[in-house]
């Protein structure tokens, strides 16, 4: 059960405002998820992440702690002091076999580019090795924990030109590899003959445009939930005191993507249909695009969404 | 909410028997409790701590970590080794304002001597002053955190002669101690005009002798949660591959207490009343002592247990 | 063997080319030091801490950690991205006794006031309870860790009027409440007849004014050691790929203040003499200040600088 | 610049007596080190490992941490309290690259075997993948790190016939593989047109039979130092408060091999000439064997011992 969240505005946040505030913090209470599916895991303790982007063309800055996001002081000092325009933050639980350190933890950074994920590769053991081997040398190289998050990363990275020296990307350019890795991951599993549910909810950007996944190899179940709000600005409201996703005009000066809604107003939340990307220009353009695989299937659903998974 | 489980035997046992491989394991599953009161505060990930001895008259081992218990390779790597005949375990989670370190994890120890608590000491700012100037220098100096817990230890020490020095201690002399360190801190509650409850379910071994209360400054409230079982053996079953204790004959070669039954057999376990005092003996005989001051009370509860607490 | 440094501008610097890309980094390199007196402690492993402001009248931010800086990848991480126009930098060896933890890490904040010491109160075990004793009850309940330093910073705010409230102080009231702070612990030490040395370079800040000292109970020996530099700029020339204090004007926008020279350029370092107090002030100019005590002595020295020190 | 230490014997020791309290302690003084080449390196303070056995045919036991040895509390402990007749104990520098992290510290153990590595592969990166390629499928999938002494643990174990379940392994079959491990790198080096040169400072244990390596990829250059010393007991002299290796009698009952002497007597300590193999058998018979390969010379040396090397 891990989650993740991501924030894109052109007004910089607060970090506070968004992770260790609200009453219903993805990072802080992450331990009383009520849409788990795992019983056995039950919190988010193996880890969190934290990315963030003080300048639209410059590198990110990264923040990643084995403690606990509600007793790590540095982390709870680092939100209360940092603003920034682009936000990604991630909590996870290990599954089983999967080592807790800090090279395991979510965000990774290569060059301008982030990259996060919620769900897993079932059976990454079997697709390990097909996946590095075709890698380029210095992105092999790279790699430096052991989990099927960062593989993919890897592999989503090997898609580009010159992933370390660029310092942005066309938003068409990152769906494209996205979308590729999502196909190259999925002809490795067929060829290894896996039987195992995966589950891809990536998120990646440039410092500039957000591309991001919910997507489930399988044509009748829900992949792990993912919501997006957007609005004129995220903030606390004074008179209840709490947060709120503030429509204020037509435009959309911020985008909020994440594994669970945010606050109590759930109409403010939209589902991000199963096995759809969703990209978001560097003008706060958000649009959705379904994969049309073998996986694809609109009339998916009609029941509850089921997976708030793994990773 | 904390937990605590202490284990004494002739037959020293694998700390993972004890500790990590049990199904309802006190500091692996700790974050799945039913006994819960503090719906806030569902896990206990703010740190662990272990102490075992050795050998009888030898200084005990402990190692403390901030890093959960679930995902704490060192500790669950010590468990699968180290064998001991008389273990203290604790899993922590903070309340407000208590710094996450080690130095604030239990137990502590002072020359043989090792103590951990669950519970806290209602209105502790409002006498951690009257605590600290009544310790004598080299005890107030050895406090290396900022808990009631470690300050009530300290309290405790300043009742023995050369606590320092001492290998071993009669238990009347423990027993007297702990029921001095009680009233005392009770009257400095009164002298400060604290209104709020404490919660003092103490433990302290000097490697042979184990002391340990189950007490709650109210009348009429049970204390947090405290059960003891004795019997020949504690291990896993073969055949149904759970944990039990084993009452091969009518010897006690095994006395364990845990904030929580350890095991499926809630008839194993005998819930340890409210205000008592609880004494283990080199030789293993268990006695029960009543704490009979302000606060007690033989009718207290016919009340469901209603606190498993905070620390 | 601890070392401290300190920048203020008009223009944020990055923090990586403060600290950790110049060829002599104070808190890469630390384990290099040639000013070095006890050469049992030739290296500062034993924790390290950044605090910065983003803004003049906002609380700053800190970062602590018990891992080494060369091998701390946050911190490296966080150097090359976060820009400040105040810096507080600090690396640490442990003394006899003290616990290797955050808590005990350099800087320490309180609203917004931030502070760092290095050196040490000679026979600060003698006179903690009375320190203590004298604080003000928030100011006593808020100490986390065990450290001399941590413990002389209390007794500095327990001179200020609402330190926790309050966004400034003039620079005044920093310096005397400085001078109070020197004053009193020598006061204790003398009433506890304390023989040992005391080595007493001091730094605070409210994000605007820094007041720091160098100083020592001895009215013979020098102090440990500490040196200023101000120019317009600090930066790395391209030709010689080595920093540099810039002095393209006679304006003073820079400020820095270290336990030892940043750059090769030596004439750029002025020595600050043992037993004065240097302002620093919003506007940046630079004022010295002696301390005229029972240590004051201006005919010291003429002896090399013997004190680089403990802490 | 790393440093390794291993001891066996029938008689266990406290780990202490071998790793904390000599005057000359491998990994408490390890930032002291007069052996030195790499002047850019001067101490090891990123990371620590022991590893023991408590009984000849079961697993042994790990604790690593990224905390420097001399401050980390949990280590210092553990020394004093566990005794083991087989003990392995690591300080480590990280080079160029590579992460520190507990996955990345030394010794790690696969079944019943655990290894460490003094030394570095010269060109690891170009080899890499030709060694991950090489392994089974289940030793490929078992790397955590990214260390090239881990990847050469996992050749070493490909060599084997299964390493994870068999308790035991005769002193030849673990010389074959350590024989076959440094020829398969040498060829793989080859093939990639390595021209960096490899130290290699392997050690290996089953839990009873020890096999070591000193060994350069050089034809003229010495090893990474590599000493050993025999004797009927290490322990602390009483009149000189040092650490010696008593010879009370002509029986080897203890053999300690260690980058660098352990204790003032230099004559007690033999040097192993670089590319020799040295196998410990479990009834404690030393015995040397040359490793006569392409950079094998029975000339080599008459020169100073300058290599103490990276890792």
């Amino acid at each position: 059960m891990c989650r993740f969240l991501l924030y894109k505005s052109n007004s910089p946040i607060l970090l506070a405002d968004l992770l260790t505030r609200p009453a219903h913090s993805i990072i802080m209470q992450s331990f009383n998820c009520k849409l788990l599916i795992d019983k056995r895991k039950t919190m988010n303790g193996d880890g969190v992440g934290l990315g963030w982007y003080m300048e639209p063309r410059a590198k990110g800055c990264i923040f990643t702690s084995t403690l606990p996001a509600w007793s790590n002081i540095n982390l709870q000092r680092l939100a209360e002091n940092i603003k920034s325009g682009l936000v990604f933050a991630h909590v996870r639980a290990t599954t089983g076999g999967t080592v807790t350190s800090e090279s395991n933890c979510h965000p990774w950074q290569y060059g301008n580019l982030m990259w996060m994920h919620n769900g897993n590769i079932g059976g990454f053991d079997q697709i390990k090795r097909r996946m590095q081997n075709s890698l380029k040398e210095e992105i092999y190289l790279n790699i430096q924990g052991t989990t099927d998050s960062e593989n993919a990363f890897a592999v989503f990275l090997n898609m580009l030109e010159d992933p370390l020296g660029r310092k942005e990307f066309s938003f068409d350019e990152l769906k494209q590899a996205m979308l590729a890795t999502i196909e190259q991951i999925n002809q490795w599993l067929d060829e290894a003959g896996v039987t195992e549910t995966s589950l891809l909810n990536f998120a990646v950007t440039d410092g500039q445009t957000v591309v991001c996944t919910r997507y489930i190899t399988d044509r009748e179940r829900e992949g792990a939930s993912l919501f997006y709000s957007s609005g004129s600005e995220f903030r606390c409201e004074e008179e209840s005191s709490t947060y709120r996703m503030i429509k204020a005009n037509k435009r959309e000066d911020v985008v909020v993507v994440a594994s669970e809604p945010l606050t109590y107003e759930k109409s403010d939340w939209m589902v991000i249909p199963s096995n759809n990307l969703l990209v978001i220009t560097p003008k706060l353009n958000v649009r959705l695009y379904p994969i049309v695989d073998q996986y694809w299937n609109p009339h998916r659903g009609h029941q509850k969404n089921v997976n708030q998974n793994g990773c």
